[in-house]
């Protein structure tokens, strides 16, 4: 008899009306009914995307809608920077790598954010860099990268900002259009509180100029195509209906609480993580550019983070994350995004408390906790 | 966006696998498919209430079952014990009047435990008691009676002891066949962890003696006519087919921990409410003898216990239960039994240190929570 509770960043909790919504009886998609679903969808994404574009939905995970980035904006030969601070930065440049194009890797350390100096030098040295490839949110990492800064600097240049923000939109502030962002990517099972399966990109203007010249190949991710059939309320291959059914739930819920609100939320919950953290003495993986939609924090010298992650998703039924690649064992990740709230952190908080304690590591009780409560307690009116 | 919490002491959480269980297709209650779930669910009954009698499922709340105890084993003018701590006490006295029954009120003081001597006494003064009606867990009070004692007292004489186990059924040690309990009642909203809607009632030898000269009216109760359906695997009237199909499901689930683990669990979950209320520097209201289903907590001098419980349930999203009578807004109640777990004894817990707090009384973060941990924590290999 054990609770199970899921912090990990992704996928994420589907919210109670989300679920029954999805567990409706299947419809056909090619029907009025559908495309009424379907329509009001699209409208909800340009409003948390907020753009005026288009926002496109793919039956894929995140990472389609980084290939269809690539595939539909770029030709082999093309440059683009690579902005490789974590897992997901590596994935932009192995992807462009994959279709032929040529990658400056922009390595940045892990936990640490890009400078958009930095970027900056790339673009002046080389000026035939087409794309510049960033998360916003680096999951791996739990850092967020300065966007704004490195959308400004490619406006006036032929180059696209491209950014993944599969754990950052509605998350926090990625506003699309008024940032000048040229490509903007999410999925459904992070702040969306969807099952995995939907993949959502939205392209600038001058993103779908570059879109005439791209030369690469493609087929189930063209974009023009989608787009073209996105006017008809439809898509160009069969949509996974009851996500896309269960998408407009979880965008009404999110109006309904409205953008500002859901960014106070995820703010508030990761400012009382990274307190309680601290609070247990524990260093932040991210102190100085931390994201909003996780904390990673190193585990103390002399606990094993992979044995702690097991022992708390399995004994305690708490499901977080732990580290990747040269932080495997040595980090763990408290994600607070999507359909979270203030007893999560409560929650996760106390598990780290009993387990490291479990775990042989000196904690004093409630410590954590208290510090959670001080911020966690603005919640409230 | 919030998440709700529900830690009343009934209706209490459903488990997924029963919520699933309850979402099937609902299937005919004279098909030998509906008789094998009623079967199997028949004889986890037994289990649970510890006996080898026949456990009797009813389409009704608890209540339901209490009115059949009186009715089926008694007639007008027989003279009966009702312990009277608390709402319930009060519920089978005016229960056993509504049928002309002559009732002993033992009025027990709210907080209080009655005193099998108090009841021996009554006994002793008035040999034609012919039952001693008592709670095993006085919901109201969040107070256990010494039932095994009372049991004790009237194996031999001509008398039977009735116990409401609504909420100590599954939650505690009340074996009924070895205490030598006449009748055993409980409901499904409790320990079985689903919706209101079953009770449950068994009976001794001794009390289907009783059974065969009793008096009172009664027709959709008939606990006799029950056990003869109850041999051919099925209801007199029309079973509450989808409770029955999830309860088949939360008692595999009770049987899969073992009762012996399953009381352990809410042993360990009562005793860190208690603690952490006590660190937090607030008074119980059963310090003596409590029950490990709920616990009563004194809300402190100066605030308003029934805003605060308003205020914990419409703001922060956790329903805890107020006090009833001349309680009211004096006490709150931290249900922990059913599909309850370290966690929800962590957020009642931090709840109340947050609400607290917001209403304006001195709390240290995180106090109740620390000792709350340090009991939870056995709960951990």
């Amino acid at each position: 008899m054990k609770k199970r509770y899921l912090l990990a960043p992704g996928p994420t909790p589907v919210p109670e009306s989300t679920l029954l919504a999805m567990a409706s009886p299947i419809i056909h998609h090619r029907t009025p009914q559908f495309s009424a679903i379907f329509k009001e969808a699209a409208g909800l994404l340009r409003y948390v995307f907020q753009t005026e574009e288009d926002v496109i939905m793919l039956a894929a995970s995140g990472t389609g809608a980084m290939e269809a980035s690539i595939t539909n904006l770029f030709s082999p030969g093309d440059e683009v920077v690579a902005v490789n601070g974590g897992k997901f930065g590596e994935r932009w440049g192995k992807l462009s790598e994959a279709y032929g194009l040529k990658v400056h890797w922009l390595q940045v350390e892990w936990g640490k954010a890009v400078e958009a100096g930095a970027v900056k030098k790339l673009l002046d040295k080389n000026p035939g860099i087409k794309g510049v490839l960033t998360q916003a949110s680096e999951t791996s990492t739990t850092v967020a990268h300065p966007v704004k800064e490195i959308a400004a600097l490619t406006r006036d240049r032929d180059c696209l900002t491209i950014v993944d923000g599969i754990t950052a939109v509605g998350v926090f502030d990625v506003p699309m259009d008024s940032w000048g962002i040229d490509v903007l990517v999410s999925g459904s099972q992070k702040a969306f509180m969807l099952p995995p399966g939907l993949a959502f990109i939205s392209l600038s203007k001058k993103a779908w100029k570059f879109r005439e010249s791209s030369k690469c190949p493609r087929f189930y991710f063209d974009l023009a195509k989608e787009r073209k059939n996105l006017g008809k309320d439809t898509t160009a291959y069969t949509p996974a209906v009851s996500l896309i059914t269960g998408l407009k739930e979880s965008l009404r819920l999110i109006k309904e609480e409205g953008l500002e609100k859901v960014f106070a939320r995820h703010d508030r919950l990761a400012r009382a993580a990274r307190a309680a953290s601290l609070a247990l003495g524990l260093k932040l993986l991210a102190p100085e550019s931390p994201s909003n939609a996780a904390t990673g924090i190193y585990v103390p010298d002399g606990v094993d983070g992979e044995k702690l992650v097991k022992f708390i998703r399995d004994e305690m039924g708490v499901t977080l994350a732990g580290g990747q690649d040269h932080l495997k064992g040595r980090i763990l990740r408290i994600a607070h995004l999507g359909f979270t709230d203030t007893f999560d952190i409560i929650i996760a908080v106390s598990a780290i408390e009993m387990a490291l304690h479990k775990f042989g590591h000196k904690v004093k009780f409630g410590s954590g906790v208290a510090a959670a409560e001080e911020i966690l307690k603005e919640g409230y009116r």
